[in-house]
């Protein structure tokens, strides 16, 4: 397929370059500024354009790879140019609808995974949701992203609001622990390196146990000699100190429920 | 050297056969429930016992891997019989101290890992941290997590409970976002196997970039629309509520303290 991709972000720079692997050309690249359009576009080996207005209209997908708060405005004004030509958008959160009025042909194709410029993907294990606004038009975006991925399901706009607020807990949220974990040794002068291992393992330990089983440490069994020791060490650091409460009393609370829920009394 | 074991829980279970394999030789396991202790003695080929005053007192290290409830209490039981054995504990948060009085040479060996009876790990990389109450006894622990872990580093107590703070950080507090994710995807009838991918490359990032810079999703620039979209899927999950709000608060403050440090002004 011909490929007009409109933004040229994270997502865009990691899903462009795996379209144009698997055979798609990309005729053009548009995003708010030039810099960026360029940077991406020299690595398709296409043209690229910062103004709108100027988004050819021959091809036969465009992406919309924007800021939610953009999207909307984008879709109005070019959509309507393009004709029978597809239009998807890629974020998790935003409802197909928002083509609905300016597309003919539309529909979403969401890559659940956490992108950055510096650090590239396989695309090939990526799960993508689809959805179009037909059932021709999401066999075709369905295809599109087989074309990249081997893990492609259709799902509805109001099923993904969910799927996207579970990633931002399992990838934003569990990312700022980490962030907050090299804050305490940083305090220390420790280098963050040190907990790599851990990090690794705890999210390996999760392909074979349900979360919830393969959770340690003090707050599973609100052992209150080391919760307050620790709390104790966060006094200089209130944000982090109302952050380790709340969690401790969440996973404990869990647990409790787990318990519960095999029929066990919890000792 | 010869090993006597105090306590069979996970960390035992992990690093035991780990040192049975270096060469050393255990000569019994000790634990409350002759349950667990016999389970660990089967592997490791050797007698066990349920009963603190059988412990044979002629091995060369007793290793204590125990409740830091209770690890006062067999220390005070078990330590004077010893004579010039060592007495090592296991635990992050505990202080080298629990022995003085009761062992004459004593220190601790605390492996950075989260352990799963069901889930074997490889010794080798796992980060190790040690401590003795001389030079000399220093030198033999370090020798001894030597013969089982490439990463040995010598800290104090009084560092090594920021190590283990910042350990429930990265690892129980991650833990707990995922066991949140899954039930968000529970609710919907989403298995959890879809996040995997997102789970090992939001890991993957920080072993190249500081987990501040590596930072993405809603949160980071206070999206409102999203956050607000988000919340109110939490409606009838108020722990879960309270928590998105928290971090994600957590997350933009610590994106704006980020961009000031760097002197940019944020847009």
């Amino acid at each position: 397929m011909k490929v007009v991709w409109i933004g040229a972000g994270r997502l865009a720079s990691s899903l462009a370059p795996a379209l144009r692997q698997a055979g798609h050309e990309t005729l053009q690249v548009y995003s708010r500024t030039a810099e960026s359009a360029s940077r991406l576009a020299a690595v398709l080996d296409c043209p690229f354009t910062d103004d709108a207005e100027a988004v050819r209209t021959d091809a036969d997908v465009y992406l919309f790879s924007v800021k939610d708060s953009v999207l909307e405005e984008l879709a109005r004004r070019i959509c309507p140019r393009v004709g029978e030509a597809l239009c998807l958008h890629t974020a998790g959160s935003m409802p197909m609808t928002v083509f609905s009025g300016q597309a003919r042909r539309y529909g979403v194709l969401y890559p659940m995974q956490t992108f950055s410029l510096s650090h590239p993907v396989d695309f090939g294990g990526i799960p993508c949701f689809v959805e179009g606004c037909d059932a021709e038009v999401c066999g075709e975006v369905k295809r599109l992203a087989r074309s990249v991925s081997q893990r492609v399901t259709v799902m509805d706009s109001a099923r993904r609001r969910y799927l996207h607020l579970a990633a931002v807990f399992a990838c934003n949220f569990a990312n700022h622990c980490y962030a907050l974990s090299a804050r305490v040794l940083q305090s220390q002068g420790i280098p963050f390196d040190v907990m790599l291992p851990l990090i690794d393992e705890t999210a390996r330990k999760v392909h074979s146990l349900p979360p919830v089983e393969a959770q340690t440490g003090p707050a599973v069994r609100y052992d209150r000699n080391v919760l307050e020791a620790q709390r104790a060490l966060l006094e200089g650091m209130p944000e982090l100190q109302s952050l380790y409460d709340e969690m401790s009393r969440s996973i404990h609370r869990m647990a409790l429920q787990e318990k519960k829920n095999e029929g066990v009394g919890y000792d």
